[in-house]
């Protein structure tokens, strides 16, 4: 068996990420992986969140929508329907718990973050490009605040990236593209820090089960493809420090 | 550390599984997950799901609501306020896709079946006594229809149930309560088969993350504890064959 | 002509009412008419409703709702549809004006009450069971909160109870069940109190009229049957005075 | 006690019932009590309700709305608020039920008549309004599928109308104004056919309950006023048969 | 060509504007282009809007509805379907910004004036008429509030008046009714001032495109048809110094 | 006075326009005018709208939505609000009329065409930048349909495009970003053909009016700006003949 692109089982789309892409977010990101295009942007809003009024705490919130072209067959948009669907809400509470985990959220007062991902073309694997530019996002919209005096450190303990990692035929592999994860027997995304710790896991086998031995598996090609993801952020971010 | 409850840290609540709970209902079943109250109920809808027509293929669905007073404070109604939300959504999607990985939609023609879990009372673990309350309803439902002539066997792969596992003050624990999810640094839910086979994992860590070691060992945890539900679920079903 | 089940015409069916159904909830009470099942859990927000605010008043509400398996044919959720319909509304519109009829809202502040009736299993008279069970529960959260310092004397006025009474064939009788629900020509519902005296009357005649001689008699009858009724709440709850 | 109006406590507001109101519209009424205002359309939809498909009958639905300026403070649009509320819903169930006992809903084939009751102004009674004026609307719709051949008779079995009474400080009186009505410790609604059966009673008693007596006087005094209701529709409608 | 009303091309539709129509308005008009019939309603509300709180500075806002049989064939009540459409938004956003432009809205504080327009019959130009009537709503109101003291003068700084022009077969023509309107080659609307000033100009062509000469010509005939239309206003009005 | 920007007051911003921007859509384009970034993508739906089935008629209609961080402050996510507001169906309904006026809807048989335009940076000019690019979407669309050999030809009249002009303390200037549209007194939309032929005018004066003289110049202005824009059009599209 061979993979369409040509690629090797564990051998990552080429992903680029070019932040300041919008002129009116202090954090903005284009990320790709390969055809999988997302726009990321963080901002944030002065207000607190109902819940946490009169805390002292801060808040930080996903929201995930697709281009109705970003897909071959063109999706209806959420807003006509008049509501989010469920695949929404479960990609974008992924979205925000991922990165709350990494960020100290007493460090910027009682205030919202809010990190939009909008899929502009969709080409599998939007969830984890959508984790790895919020997290860009998310450090450039915290330098602008340190810079404003808002805050005086990066309040991020570490970096932070996904990917996914499927099996076909018996055979397992690294960041699905669309055509592979629509015949993908088990799917699993996996969020991990820069230091090889795990921030979220999720693995769903709709066709088949899988054992022990594949999740061990699993776990290791995406640890190894998430080191090479962070190092791209760190070209991009530097250091976290200072 | 001790748990409040009492329990071993690798033991599991009183398990409970009433089936033919509801006289409307081929398969219906009360859980109970120590104080955790699930109403499960299975049933048949003639008509095929839209993207489902004319493929000769069934489809399965869950839907998963709370009672208000199920909760200490009371969790405002859905219906009032017109729309379900993110975790609702999160959980019964969840439902339904483990319990399509063990069902063979092609058994039963283009008919649906609908799977739903009315949380009575919650004390943690809503998700997981679901799946496992639901998997009970599912073939009492298809032995039903075995009896109405519809089907020849029960369509269903394997067994299935799944518990969640935790990590407090860094100690591994299985079966949360409330008050311990509410504390617990990670929270993941497992969903397996009678074989020991993986169908679902979810692993978070909002407050801190967690290590392969670790992920290793809660894995460990689950599948014991899996086990033991699942001969719970024998108890009641009996072979799945014939 | 016979009722199916047996019972004279002036028959109610096996009536049982449990208290304390609901761990989380300090009036809590699953009330059957037969098999029709109804949980009722009285609640205490803190909060006064919008229209009340700095009147020193109180409100009580009453929602209603049935599991989606309640029924034989599967009944969509109002959650997912997105909206609840009219009869919802019409019933728990009814069950709330019944309630507040017989408590003093002055008594408790400008606090919120809710009342929650979700139908488990419905065979006709699930309103009227809501009304029986709700009272009760009513009652119970009024003794916690007479324990808990927050008033000094249960607020309620007079016992409350609710039967149907309905004419099919030119047969008037009470307490109608589905089957015998979906022939009535006439469907009167009747509230009243310990001492004999109306709160509520609802009369519909879809198939056919009455006269007032037929609704002299459907009254004495629904008054009998409320008498016996409040006797298994007097059970319960005891006096109201202290 | 006097009432403000001046009126006797059995004495009606001043009714004035204009048919052929719209231009649109066949049937279409406007009806006044007092200052109540209602214009009422009746209209024919050549398509069968859902759930009547095939089964060769008719339907009849009502819809009831106010003008935001109807009443002395502004009423919300319920389209702005996206949903209709819990009192427009029982009354519009109460209005096509009505209207649905006195129509052979088998005559004139697998349609849809729409009553819709909109009230351009509020002083109470707009509800018993609404039944009056819609009960002439759909006479006159009926008048002219007779003259366009899709029925061969009226097929209306009586008259109909409808008429509240109250009970202030004690005292019983017919057909509340705005003012009298938001006092009142009884509100009943009585809907009554030419020959003086019932059709539908709701009777309320938020402040106070009211006894065997009082009830029985309140169905005296509306069947009088009902009657007399009646005679204004006969001279707008002439006899039904024929 | 002639129009099937016998107008000329040049001529409005008798014009009817009755004022203090509803008896809870201060301000309230019945206007009548023809057979097209609107009831606009001013009213003020003392609350502001939330986007002007702590700034000084009241606001206006317009509504705008069709009762279901205004229209030959029965217009689903928006109220029913959720939610307002998109020709309506358009419609009341139009008639609240043309409004907006002629008062002042510094003059009364942080309060909302809303003005509503319900159509009752719609036979082309209900939007024009709106216009029209609210306009003379807002000045009663105003007065109203003059009377009241709450403003010392009416903050309307021009009379304010609308009128459709349209092209058919290449012929101009003013005023159209329905059964032009569906015909129309070009559609504009033209909101003008006592003093012959744009206020609002939408022109649009969904059938052909049109010239500078034809838009020029159409621009006459409006402010021709508009003088005249101001000419009714100044006769129920007054002039609006004082 | 003089532009921030240094612009000519008849200076359009710099306008780009880069079509087959999407991979999955047959026509799509990045359209700028200067900071303002519209993604507009054509597609084709083989199902008819619902009032067109079995006329043998196409249909055209566009969507239009903002990205949250298109503007300086977040726009909240309308699918969140679960409804579009006023603005948006304005804008979408005007896109959608201007580009059914130059097209063939017969051309293509029962079928629906979406023009969807997201806005991915916002500085003014969001509508008119939109309409742009839609229609060079839309030309890319047929001839990839032309290609497919369902149509034969392009079905479009004319070359499509539209522009902004606004008044500024009595200074008319084309082409408004944000800064100067937020300022205007008058704002004007126009949508015009390639043989300078009006298709769509909207003008809005909210803060003062305006005389026919300035209406005349401004009309002036657009013509000749739109002129230039459909140059831009037509290096990209060559000729629609053929």
């Amino acid at each position: 068996m061979e993979r369409k692109s040509g690629r090797r089982f564990d051998e990552l789309r080429p992903i680029k990420i070019i932040n300041n892409y919008l002129r009116n977010s202090a954090g903005s990101v284009m990320v790709e992986f390969g055809n999988t295009k997302v726009i990321c942007a963080a901002s944030l809003d002065e207000n607190p969140v109902q819940f946490l009024k009169n805390t002292g705490k801060g808040w930080l919130t996903a929201e995930y929508s697709m281009l109705p072209m970003s897909t071959k067959k063109r999706t209806a948009r959420e807003s006509t329907r008049g509501k989010q669907g469920g695949r929404t809400h479960e990609i974008q509470r992924m979205i925000g718990r991922s990165l709350r985990a990494v960020t100290d959220l007493n460090a910027f007062g009682e205030k919202t973050i809010y990190l939009d991902c909008d899929v502009v073309q969709a080409d599998g694997g939007t969830r984890t490009a959508s984790v790895t530019g919020a997290f860009v996002a998310l450090v450039d919209l915290f330098k602008r605040m340190r810079g404003d005096g808002i805050i005086e450190n990066i309040p991020v303990k570490d970096f932070l990236s996904a990917v996914s990692v499927g099996i076909i035929d018996n055979q397992i592999m690294i960041d699905l593209e669309y055509e592979e994860d629509s015949r993908a027997e088990v799917d699993m995304n996996f969020v991990m820090t820069g230091s090889g710790r795990f921030i979220e896991v999720q693995g769903t086998a709709e066709k088949t089960s899988f054992s022990k031995e594949q999740m061990s598996q699993m776990t290791e090609l995406a640890a190894s493809g998430i080191k090479k993801i962070i190092e791209r952020q760190k070209e991009i971010l530097g250091e976290l420090k200072g």
